[in-house]
């Protein structure tokens, strides 16, 4: 795929961004069987959740655009899955552990706050107006996810790593 | 570098954060000539500033903490940096160019907005006073370079690729 266009580009980047939440959604259940803390198991289950809900409205978007889901690497996401996962076998303390791996998880929601957000935005300047529907829901809810990540790192896990 | 403790978390993450910075540093010049508008070049420079002065807050809090200031390699921004090159060398249109090198520059910012908010959050759960400041200072840099791009991106730089 050349890219010439800014909707070539805009194309591209949903590639990406949808192999990233496939990564993502592979690489959720051992992460989540490293943490110790059950409200912390939670948060990865239901962010694998929020991660499945992003995949189909990213889907719908393929299709409005008639375009086969086909991903495309991107090396950042691998990058973030990668670390987290070495780090979390490292880490021989379990409170600590917890820390580093909301953390990790805060990578991955602020990297589909900031890609989601330029797809939004290209897609506004695109006139293209049922994709920033979606576009705008998947990036209200990376804002939320790792909101909510922040709320249990100052409530309990950080204290609790400190400890 | 064995990891027990938030403490030991918290140190290991500054020195991938500082690692990050000076990938960014080394990157940004390059990644600024590739640029076509000169609005966008300016940014970039001032990017550059930016992380600049990150680095030296950064410095200053390893020098606090009587460690040596060691970058550790990390996989995510070695991920964004190469991406953003990689793309800027396929796309063959001057303002998409544009348009896919701001998107990046902003990864890298959110890359630094989550992870500043991170060792803030446990610079301040460790009690470490005096780093809180410098930390924070960081992460409203981040988000203040981010909102410029995304201001920009609105403005003009989207409206030129689009057109």
């Amino acid at each position: 795929m050349t890219i010439k266009t800014l909707n070539d580009l805009f194309r591209r980047t949903l590639q990406d961004v949808l192999y990233a939440e496939h990564q993502t959604l592979k690489a959720l259940p051992a992460l989540a069987r490293r943490a110790t803390l059950s409200d912390l198991k939670t948060a990865m289950t239901q962010q694998k959740a929020e991660t499945e809900k992003r995949i189909h409205r990213l889907e719908a978007a393929f299709q409005a655009l008639k375009m086969k889901p086909t991903p495309h690497d991107s090396a950042a996401i691998d990058g973030i899955l990668k670390e987290a996962d070495t780090l979390a076998h490292e880490i021989t303390d379990t409170d600590t552990r917890d820390a580093a791996l909301l953390a990790a998880m805060q990578e991955v929601e602020h990297y589909g706050i900031t890609r989601y957000g330029t797809l939004h935005a290209w897609a506004t300047q695109l006139g293209l107006k049922d994709l920033t529907i979606s576009l705008k829901d998947n990036l209200l809810a990376s804002k939320e996810v790792d909101r909510a990540f922040s709320t249990m790192a100052q409530a309990s896990v950080n204290r609790l790593a400190a400890a």
